[in-house]
């Protein structure tokens, strides 16, 4: 980051300029910043624009609470464990307080949960799988309070930091191990192509078929959601197809349970008669029947990078770019073989 | 609780008397109370002893922070996740944020989370399969922080209020279960028995055995830690016996998939040649290799109960009683059938 984007982000107003530009007193202008009540709408519009526009300075006596925000739109899957254990151990070598914050499957925090982080002025906020609304992340930038995203959900601000692995390469290994193997009728089950984390697997596929020269049958191609139950009802569209695929390439490891389940009840064996490839790598695919080939994501170290980034811009540094990505491996174990 | 405990436990000095009773002026009351530095060790002592001698009453107008405190001893498994999602259940209904600490294993925090907590002044404290020091629990008592523990691994202060699932019922059930199956060799791989809960499950074991009059042999009776490594260990162990168990009980679900890997590398199958049951029912157990036969045990719902005990106490509301404990369920799967 520049040192004139730096400034920018910081801000260049105190509280007294603030109060003037908008026609109201200092009190009040601190306690808009603040988050308290006790504003009247229209002046809290009005004050939340001025600090929009300029921006607004810290004090240098007023520090940041030794809390770290951590959103996640889903407590769902271990998938979620190993982030959270990554962003504890840099948390803890740094003395900040982790508050965890689940959004029950919505994708953008509500109001409440902006107001609560607003007044307890914490060191920066993670938001993982979500996405703040563009009004959200300016009163966050207006306050100096740094936001990293984890494998975002929409396309973030240019300048919002984000972490997440390479989905790209990810979906490309996985797609070439099973040509490696012999098949050709390939499927893959993504999730949703909005989420640009989904859309570079199912690209990484594409891009392996083609460098193959095996065309991609769209039949054989669909979008399901992130969870077992999406894997089972897709995985058994395609078991029913007239000339059904001989391995299943899948968007997360959930979504291949769930292919596993799909097989099991068509007597479909994995891997004699259909190969299935997950990606994730959570710990109890190894335990799997079979034992699950996939690709590993390293969560840990992506919670841990993504606290990182918090850490060095809560210090005004700079950073060394504005994407992480962390690298993926093709794990292969006992659901891949040969096409029978 | 009665009233008489209530009023105790809530203390019933003033800032003012404390100061007098130690000796020390008002200000350095406060400071200790708050867990502020700048208090030599020796005068901190005597606040701390006046405090926990005679207890404290919080003026009204220092209401606690909105924050509840959750405390693990590991965040290793979906075990860690599905607690936490019933926290947060309740928190989010009562807008308290929720603090998430890891202890990477210890199972009592030290002294710097504690001073980190007295700051924080949160609205309770849950520790997870981990306990307090008695100093630290009388440093929460004195500044009335409701603390509940879950899982408790060693005899929590008579006052201190658990919530757990039914432990010894669950063992009974698992152990009748193989019994009715026909298998009379019955191994159990239990957890560190020093914990009540391992401590039960393994007492439900004995008590199905001893209803049923099949002795238990000395030999099939394991004390291991409650991770993979220590199921495929003492697995293999009991798999090399002379005259090996024809089923397994384990003491939790990563020890029954230990069991599983044992098995695997001994070329014994499962449940044709050994039946094995698991503890806790994590969701990926129904998708192992064969689906695991395991006692549920309803973490959501225990986390949840752990919250509105808190919620209640906080408003210095009476409790039901000192101890909750939820039903644990027998779920049959495949990895249980008859012996071979």
């Amino acid at each position: 980051m520049t040192t004139a984007r730096r400034a920018r982000r910081r801000g260049e107003l105190t509280v007294a300029d603030i109060a003037r530009l908008a026609g109201v007193s200092a009190p009040t202008v601190s306690r808009v910043i603040n988050g308290q009540a006790g504003v009247a709408l229209d002046t809290r519009r009005r004050v939340e624009q001025v600090i929009n526009e300029h921006g607004y300075r810290r004090p240098e006596h007023i520090e940041p609470a030794a809390i770290l925000e951590l959103v996640f739109h889903a407590l769902e899957s271990l998938w979620a464990l190993e982030i959270i254990r990554g962003v504890e151990r840099v948390a803890r070598e740094h003395e900040l307080a982790v508050v965890l914050t689940e959004m029950q499957g919505r994708l953008t925090p509500g109001r409440a949960w902006t107001e609560q982080v607003l007044t307890r002025r914490p060191t920066g906020v993670i938001a993982v799988f979500s996405d703040l609304t563009t009004a959200q992340q300016a009163q966050l930038a207006a306050r100096s309070i740094p936001l990293v995203v984890l494998d975002p959900t929409g396309e973030p601000l240019h300048e919002t930091p984000s972490v997440g692995a390479t989905n790209w390469n990810g979906g490309l290994a996985a797609t070439r191990h099973l040509l490696e193997l012999g098949h050709r009728r390939i499927a893959m089950i993504s999730g949703p192509t909005g989420w640009p984390c989904c859309r570079a697997r199912l690209d990484g596929f594409r891009a392996a078929m083609d460098a193959a020269g095996v065309p991609v049958d769209p039949e054989l191609v669909r979008e399901s959601i992130l969870y077992v139950e999406g894997g089972r009802r897709d995985g058994e569209a395609l078991l029913r197809l007239p000339d059904p695929p001989t391995a299943i390439f899948t968007a997360n490891d959930l979504q291949a349970f769930g292919v596993y389940e799909a097989a099991r009840r068509a007597g479909v064996r994995i891997p004699e008669d259909l190969s299935v490839v997950g990606f994730d790598d959570l710990s109890f695919t190894q335990w799997a029947g079979p034992p699950m080939t996939t690709v590993r994501q390293p969560l840990v170290d992506m919670g841990a990078a993504a606290a990182n980034l918090i850490i060095t811009m809560s210090r005004g540094d700079t950073l060394p770019g504005n994407r992480i990505e962390l690298a993926t491996t093709l794990i292969v174990r006992e659901s891949t073989a040969p096409p029978g």
